[in-house]
């Protein structure tokens, strides 16, 4: 790596680190440190744990003569690396008031001087690291928006972090158009040059059968119809998993979605606060059984990952509604021509029918940052795309992200597929 | 279908209907009563049950004038075919005391003549719920034996089934070896004239990478071996979900195995008792957990349902260690040259790396039997080859048997592949 | 004990013995297995546990070279005798299918038959606790027809135990009216030669307020209309404890009580099966909370278990309506003259307000048989005298049965009490 | 009440009202934000639900105009009044991470200001209330503090709240003596114009039987010995339900007992941080099922709360160690003489074998400030004498304070007594 390209990874680290405190800017001491279910984190430890990463992976084992910020913090914010040492347990995160949010960020600033000075002299290795680093903060930028999101959704004063500015994926009044996508041999997988997660590779061969995408994401107004059709009272539009998900829960529409006095769906809870649905506006924070339940009741069905990707790779990964600075979510380029594809990157995560699982070949990374995916492939599904709460740069067309089909607090949608 | 061929589906329904009376010889009223856990049935609701198919799809459904045996017993032996009606909650089914066994048999008897003296007049469609309801019987066989195994293993008596005569999957003392699998374009999935379940259609292509089989399963030796060396206690075997699997429920070997007053594992239950653990005999009752740690550790792999399936389309569905009737497990016959692939079909039904998911094009099939398999299309893992338990007969390569990646009170296997 | 004496203790054993097995006529090899609840034991269970005592504390301690009748049984059968080694998990007694009922009732036969022949020669402290044993089995068999009755209510086919015959409480139109109690010193508490459980005693002093008991018990009719004013759902008139136990388990109703298709409390399933509400029969199948509820509602309370003991102690305790045989209920003589109480022994277990706790000067039995009751004191409310499915004779002024307060598959009814 | 006695309660409510915000100094705002259990709750939801205690009952009942400070307040900091309107759920407490501290501070300020110009002009009933809300207010004091504790002993930081100053119970070296107790007929309950709960009362005469107390509480060093013994491995010691609570929870040791490395219990944890464990110090935080342990195994048993009263009824309720101000635990007077007992008042709270239950005659509080009580008699236990995070001068002799059988966070003791 070229001193040009140590300045530009220095400048990416700034840039990324800006961004992380840049989304806590409104947030009490409080509200950085409570945790509203396990499955979310603190916004401290959000903050505290991508720090860890920089000191663990990078200044701890290249930095000769390092003098950690705190040593007990490493058994604070490790999360899943059990070839790290112990950790705390995950549901008594929000138990950790202190060190305090004043505290955490002493920490970022400590750990950013010394790898910012120890940058220009650092190996190909750990600055490859730093790279990863970069990235491992970037999914916890998105992971700190929606754990604030589902705890500010908890409160009866139902505050918002980002009273203006921010308004989620973007409205379109468009009816659907089917878009066919490639058939027979196809390569998907990451290749090339480029950062990706270990996840993504290798690269190989897959075969599609015929098969279209619609061109954009399903919206409220056509969830609402599923709604009043019964969609939620209807087992036959149900896997048998997702049946008795919504029986044991008594799910009744997507998470956020607020009644109003009339008992009517209304509005809907985000970082902006309570604000009215708009029928045209894609439906957000849906799980996949929901996804699933309603591309059958649409009569067609989820994309798999590879028809996905497949569509995606002509695309530029960098356009759409993005992240790019706390409270504001980039616009989009009006596309033209004929049907084509809107809402593959940004806007919001689209469900797959792909279960998360190793492509042929596949190797985790050496060391404990080989932890990362590997070890997450059962029971999860694949989502594509990033979404409004994604910073702008971080996804691919090869990026697989993953969760269990029965989560929904992320920004999540759906994109419907069929056979041909 | 000819005169004939309804003759050879009187017979065959005789000869599967006898085996389900006949694998319930020598349970008690009780012992056909109890539900050990929920995942498990009574052996007198799986007689119920079964009977409660034909009744319901054929005799109710295309037979005029037919006088149900007991008008509540549709509510009693349903069980999730939603269209069809209340149940009764699957956990309350060890609480059936009544009917009693005998009433169940003749509850069998009534059905079996109703349907034998009209089967020669039933329409196409009829014929074919018939077929049908046949290979859901045998289904329904090998979880007869599988419930009453985990049953009896929970009996300080120990009691054995099959005292004698049933010895579960063959022996075999040799080294392991690679056989290489196809590559490239492959079809797989069920075509034809056969009968198969919908979810093994349609037949489509594939793509498959360089890869190799092991011959043969792994064995209670080498199982032994990955014990002692840690195999229960290093995380980095095991997936996330699968280590907190083995945490919570303190999961240290297969599931019957049992240890000497030492502390040795020395024996496993079965359904002949408690026998002495043969090295060279396959290992069974373990996870998908377990299979897929076990594979990480050798450096090996699972099998994707693609890979064994198309190894397995030159190779006999009939032959192999098969349940052949009540107590007896048919021999193999020994194969003979170059390395070749053994046990594929019978002995024990083996994990692959594959989610159960739909095929590109699958369709459920119409009406309250399409319930039958795609609503389990998520969290589950594929299957592949039949046990020693499974009827022989009943499996075919593109054979697609599914369960959740902790159950393992199956006649569940592993054989490892890898990468080339 | 002199010779006559044995000979009374034989037919005693006898009587017990023979009544047990009585009641368990009509139940198949299932009924007489299946476990319910964790809370109860299958018949079969509770008459193998009556027996395993016999044969542990009597026979196995008191006779040189008794041969038992099966070794393994003790480890099946044990209770919660600690003392007497390790035990099979109470939640899975339903799972025992083996030994079977009728093996069950030979192990019955042989330790009778035993137990007989050594009767003569016994030593007076092995007399006693045959005697005790004799007690112990007396409530067991009302647990038996407690744990049936729960059993059968979980079927759709709402067997009945005893068709005809069996009524349960009797039912009385007459106004409730107040009988006032003794004030001031009182002794409560056994004294005497007869034989009492050690938590009876010791007699003692304890101190009365002013107080007047009602004369009967609160009927079904007085329990519909609580349920019309709404009694379940305003929360004023429960404990805190009791209303998390109404809302968590959406409690509307006593224990057995069924609608008819209107939606109207209208029958109850009992002994007999499903029978019309008799407005003026009362109320049974109600927990502490609902019966402390109900007083609450009524401006009043319920009784202590002073106020109870010391009222009862110039009644007869083997007059009322107790279990004389299988399916039978004694008659209630009529009483006559002014105010008097009715129902205070026999019909329904009656909630006192009084904790289940050591009297002044307690002590245990000693040895295993002491783990009797004082293990139990704490959480626990006491009940008395009696029901309709206790063996005539089993109870005295002085006894203590207790339970913990959400329990109400027992026979258990209200009677009212007041400050004067 | 006049002029002076107004003057004297505005002194208290002052006196009363800066105590909780002393409690609350060097707490952060996440440190009053964390609830660590359900049983707990957060230190903020304190200084608020106090304030809110005196806002609803006194300034919105009894001030005609009183503006409230926040609309809202009233549902996020209700307890368990259901007759003031819904609530937030318990658990969800430490969720509300808004309203701040500060703004908690602030409505304190607000609704002090708003009382104390109120107070001369108020009605008897109100002032009456204002008295109640003193007490409530340092019910809370002590909770604040031991929920604190509860927070900070799951921190791996271990903090102190109160790193000097504080040293909780004193400690005494002296051999423990036996006091003989008043017998026959005594009275017990408050009587007289001063404070009281209405569980208190009314007066009422009861028996004790002969008896005697130990001269002081149980320590540090003997309940060593217990374990040493085998205390909490010996079922026979236990309750029944006591035993589930120790195996259940792998209870071995009092609540913040710490091992040293060598696995010896060294130190334990409280508001001044990890401390070496002093074996003249009573024992602390431990459960009543320990306590009924320990007096077993010592061949003891537990006061009753009659016998308790009894014997404090000639000493003085405001000697002893008990809260004097934040950090502060007063000093207690050196008594002389013959054996007589000490530690009654202050110290700890010390647990009784009589469940919490209504006195003869008792009637709670009309309104909804007689939810305060009464509702919770079933299933706890009495603690009588106050503690050392008892506000001095908070509890008579009559006091009941109750907990249920396995609750230890809080200040509690153990003293013997014995029958005679």
């Amino acid at each position: 790596m070229a001193f040009n390209e140590t300045d530009l990874l220095a400048n990416r680290y700034n840039q990324v680190r800006g961004l992380s405190v840049g989304l806590a800017e409104g947030l009490s001491d409080s509200d950085a440190c409570a945790q509203s279910m396990p499955d979310a984190s603190p916004a401290k430890w959000h903050l505290a744990h991508t720090t860890w990463f920089f000191e663990t992976f990078i200044l701890a084992d290249h930095l000769p003569g390092y003098e950690p910020f705190d040593p007990r913090f490493p058994f604070l914010f490790n999360s899943y690396y059990e070839a790290k040492g112990a950790r705390i347990g995950r549901a008594a995160r929000g138990l950790m008031t202190r060190p305090s949010l004043d505290e955490i960020l002493a920490y970022r600033r400590y750990v950013d001087a010394a790898l910012l000075e120890a940058l220009p002299a650092m190996a190909r290795s750990a600055l490859c690291l730093v790279e990863l680093g970069c990235h491992h903060e970037e999914q916890h930028q998105e992971l700190l928006l929606t754990d604030i999101l589902h705890l500010f959704a908890q409160s009866p004063l139902a505050p918002a972090l980002w009273p203006t500015g921010f308004h989620g994926p973007k409205a379109s009044a468009e009816a659907l158009q089917w878009v066919e996508g490639r058939q027979g041999a196809v390569s998907i997988g990451h290749a090339g040059d480029g950062f990706s997660f270990d996840s993504e590779g290798p690269r190989h061969t897959t075969w599609l059968a015929p098969h279209a995408l619609a061109d954009r994401l399903v919206t409220n107004g056509e969830w609402l119809e599923f709604i009043t059709e019964g969609g939620y009272e209807v087992v036959g539009h149900w896997l048998s998993d997702g049946w008795a998900w919504v029986r044991h829960n008594a799910i009744e529409a997507p998470l956020y979605w607020r009644r109003d006095e009339g008992g009517a769906w209304a509005s809907q809870f985000g970082l902006n606060g309570v604000t009215s649905l708009n029928p045209h506006a894609p439906v957000q924070h849906i799980s996949f059984y929901e996804a699933d339940a309603y591309a059958r009741w649409a009569g067609a069905r989820l994309p798999t990952e590879a028809e996905w990707e497949s569509a995606a790779q002509c695309l530029d990964p960098r356009g759409g509604n993005f992240l790019d600075r706390a409270g504001a979510v980039g616009a989009l380029p009006p596309p033209g021509g004929k049907p084509h594809l809107k809402q593959m990157f940004g806007d919001l995560w689209e469900w797959t029918g792909s279960a998360f699982l190793a492509y042929p070949g596949f190797r985790p990374a050496p060391g404990a940052v080989g932890e990362y995916n590997g070890k997450f492939m059962s029971g999860q599904f694949v989502l594509r795309g990033g979404s409004c709460a994604t910073p702008r740069g971080h996804v691919r067309a090869s990026y697989r992200n993953f969760f269990y089909p029965h989560q929904r607090w992320q920004f999540t949608g759906v994109r419907l597929a069929k056979d041909l």
